[in-house]
């Protein structure tokens, strides 16, 4: 089969691959359809996640077609149209046991980081009756790719850990494909306020379409003065970081309000500043999570009553043959406009 | 000035009686723009409320201006446009302290019911730093009155009760003022299905221009049923019960979902059966509350930001003039398509 | 091997059967060292429950060995001593998700009721990952059979339900081994007040020596006005329900605080009254489950510290030769002065 | 009267001064019992606070006898015996609302701040309803000064922001006054491992004492490594900080289990680094708060029924004449063996 495999540091390549097998009863394997490009995906590709290997498989995103399954998978049947989630959970250990599947003991992040991913024709899922989610007919499968990760991030990364709350007010910096995510899952809630922050005004422009009651370009001069304006003075109930940069994070801080939260979704890769002088007696509250995708089985049912529009995420579609150039797109995606990269399988299989 | 009087069971008439005063410190008078009439409100014109006695003035729900105020009251200014809340609170008791205001030692439903009400041309308001909010110009005064008591019951006593939550499934039965209330504010939380239940196609007609999946009259043979069918035999997470006879407390037990909850927001005359021979086991609980009116804030943001669209609710305007014909157009609802009524005061005085 | 078989309406006996092995990869088989008698074994045995048949091995409560392992189940090594749940969970269902592990799919009550139980020399527990606890070395076999079911019975379905708090005031009517195992678990919450209720003048003497502060027998005439005094005439926050009679639910609604919580831990056999009539407006909530078990590692580490004294709750202890005394014990408990009546198998196998 | 002035950095003195008087209905003027310092007093006397102008009589803490009533002020009466609390609170403002009376627009934290404090034999207290709780007749005066501000922070700031629970660890680095109040309301919630640190030996075994199941000299090399060995290396549920500087937060940052949160009680004077590169998938969060004091009454009921013992945290007690000797004892509190240092004005008022 063809896949899009990591094989260095800044190397990515379609190769010929052997399809994957089961290898435990609780195993799927799935054929894409579409499969999409995460952050994640730039990092392993930079070199900056040791954990993952040359020669692997990228992806954790996607959605495909039930090709087999091992014995102990009773929730599913082949043929079934599935979305793959980015997180696989055993459903028994400690953390699953508490809703922190992404501490899973045997899953977690496991597909195109510990084992082959997504970016290919076929697929094994471990831990597939927790790990995969039948799709309605109604739903887009090439759509659905942002429900993968980006959907659930958004939604338990930002919007609940932020306790976004109907006539509550939020800001979401960063308006990225996570912080676009985040800004739909927000208006779940009916905040009375929600104001999107970023430097590309491309998409400040398509935060405004998808909701936002206002947008703010960060790289102005006044712009936390401008911020807080929005809330005359008092800050926001609901701060969301989406970028994870020392910057964007310090911006947080001075934003949130009395008894507000911040809410972690960008991935660090340096310590940050906590200004607990100022912010020791303000009671707040800050938030870091990775996504344990809990939440997928009720995103899937407002997609599929037609509640939540999750389309205008997926920008961008290229064949299997062109991954290469999707990863390029990706990696420069303000200068296409781009969100969202998806890679269309179901064409070659 | 012209007042609304109950002067025994059965009977309503328009009286003049002397302008009220401040008698204490944390005292507001209020002169009234739009007041409306609750089914509370023909409880005691039926002679039901003991507590109310005749030669009292009606109403706990109104728009009015600031005509006087308390020395110890520092959040208003006289000329203020002012939401008169259903409920006072004194905010210091042990009630008020653990948010169930509804409680509050020397307040809760006072107006209308212990002390003189607010339909007639000004009103004294007991606790008003805590019984009176400010109207952002943009809100519609005759619009409002529906705030005072209808979209904080459907809220906190409804929704909030009954814990909607995004993806999740509501059933409200009862199409009046409070249940089309309680309908507005759940899709505040995104539920991906609402239904609708009334005897009155009318209510249902509404009810479905104000947001709800689907409704269904239970006055069919066939109605639990199909009721059940729109959630594949599940039952409902969130039943909403707006109606306040034994007949739709029933049907609520029959359609919770194993792990859902029952929200009581019906006035109920009689004791009814509950099922625990069938419930007890089914992980479910039932929630029964006064209005506390804490919501209320949050729900003037939300009208002030467009996010909650509650002109609709108001159907009927009376001058005070007229007001004995504002009752009975109100006890004869259905027939004459009315939700709330409104009576209005602001060309008299 | 030895077992205590349902033979038919009012018949129980000790007869040979053959040893359970494993049938699906998920199972286990575990030798018994000691089990127990729950109520709900005594409403089998009258023929109440019409889903469990005769030929049933009973049970679903016990401590044991594992003796053979399916070939899925990694948490758990022969030779452990392990504790049986009464609730098995698959951890992948739609309820397993939600912690409503109750309601498990394919799991749920099944021991002793819908495939052979505990009272027996092995059992065979599927879904074992999740339904069998390893027991620390400090713990006692047969004190801990009360943690299979009362425990977390009493914790989740009383205590949790009832919000138990620091400083609040509870109530529990019935001092039988779950209203025992509520106080208990009432207590790691340190309210103010608990007070218990029964007609059992010397199941309330073990109440006070388990730490209530105060008991009232519910047989004197007064019963009511003296638990009410207790309070100063508020009514207690936390009332729990561990009868399963309209009497004492009854007793239940008089005796909740505005603002507080009934939880129903009786298994009921008829319906019963709710008087909503006196009920709707203060802002109180009823809850009715069947135990998830999902606190039981909870409970465990605090037996495991010292923390949860559970030893005295077993009173009772017969060979499995004298399996039939062990149950004309505990249904005629308030004589022998019995709360859980354990069997050993230890010796016998 | 004689009270403590702070007469400018560095510097206090007890001096005479005009007793206060009533300048609000909704004040009080309390004769004192005892009074209390706290470390802000400290910061204070520092010269560290520039809102606290010299001239200012000191202290937030304290019991005493209300001398005089403002005439809004009904739920108390002459005579009562009341708590003084750290914090007035309006109970009408937003923040009072919310519950965050720590904000309170027009109290929070005045006493010894804005307006003369409680380290004097007469004071006005602001919002007095709120503010002054009344004592039972069994709570001693002088022990019950650490309810007005350690307990509910140890409790509020500490053990509600990280979340206690029945079951759960819990580390508290620092031993002072507020983290001993924190062990202390952490064992209302029966955690089963309190892991008590900090560099004085004679504090550490007070801790032991009052309950710590283990304590750890964070002078030690291996301190990090000895405490994550009490958990087996997988960190604590619940993490306290109760000193004050980035060594100790850092510390704090290294103990939090996956799932975990950490409360922030100490104050900080300079900003702290954050590990967001190792912590930002962990699943955690960071609280920090200004005590609200509104778990007051709820300690109140606690010490009255005999479930929270608080005696032990005064450990030191100076005649009001000896005001400044009290001062420096709690500047020198390890080499004092000091905890809550009170000043006692029963006999000289």
């Amino acid at each position: 089969m063809k896949a899009l495999v990591y094989t260095g540091p800044g190397m990515i390549e379609v190769l010929d691959r052997p399809r994957p097998v089961i290898q435990a009863p609780t195993d799927a394997v799935v054929r894409l359809l579409h499969a999409s490009i995460c952050g994640t995906d730039l990092h392993i590709l930079k070199g900056d996640v040791p954990t993952a290997k040359p020669g692997l498989i990228l992806g954790h995103e996607g959605v495909g077609v039930v090709e087999e399954l091992g014995e102990s998978v009773h929730s599913l049947r082949v043929g079934d149209r599935v979305l793959i989630s980015c997180m696989t959970a055993c459903g028994a250990c400690k953390f699953c046991r508490r809703g922190i599947s992404a501490h899973c003991e045997t899953g977690g992040w496991v597909l195109g980081h510990h084992v082959d991913g997504t970016q290919a024709e076929y697929v094994r899922v471990p831990h597939a009756t927790l790990s995969l989610h039948p799709l309605a007919a109604s739903i887009d499968s090439r759509a659905a790719v942002a429900v993968s990760d980006a959907f659930p991030t958004g939604l338990e990364c930002g919007v609940l850990s932020a306790n976004v709350q109907p006539g509550g007010s939020v800001v979401i910096v960063g308006a990225g494909p996570v912080g676009m995510a985040a800004l739909l899952t927000a208006r779940l809630y009916t905040p009375s306020l929600v104001v999107m922050v970023d430097l590309d005004e491309a998409r400040l422009e398509t935060a405004r379409q998808l909701g936002a009651h206002a947008t703010v370009n960060s790289g102005v001069a006044d712009a936390r003065a401008r911020l807080l304006a929005l809330t005359e003075g008092q800050g926001f109930d609901s701060v969301i970081e989406a970028v994870g940069i020392p910057a964007t994070f310090d911006l947080c801080q001075e934003l949130v309000a009395v008894g507000g939260r911040i809410a972690n979704v960008g991935v660090h890769g340096t310590k940050v500043d906590l200004h607990l002088d100022r912010l020791w007696d303000r009671n707040i509250s800050i938030h870091m999570a990775l996504v344990n995708a809990t939440t997928t089985p009720r995103l899937l049912r407002l997609m599929e009553s037609g509640e939540l529009e999750i389309g205008k995420l997926v920008t961008h579609n290229y064949p299997c043959s062109e991954g290469v150039t999707a990863y390029s797109t990706f990696q420069t995606a303000a200068q296409h406009q781009a969100l969202k990269v998806a890679i269309d399988f179901s064409s070659s299989n």
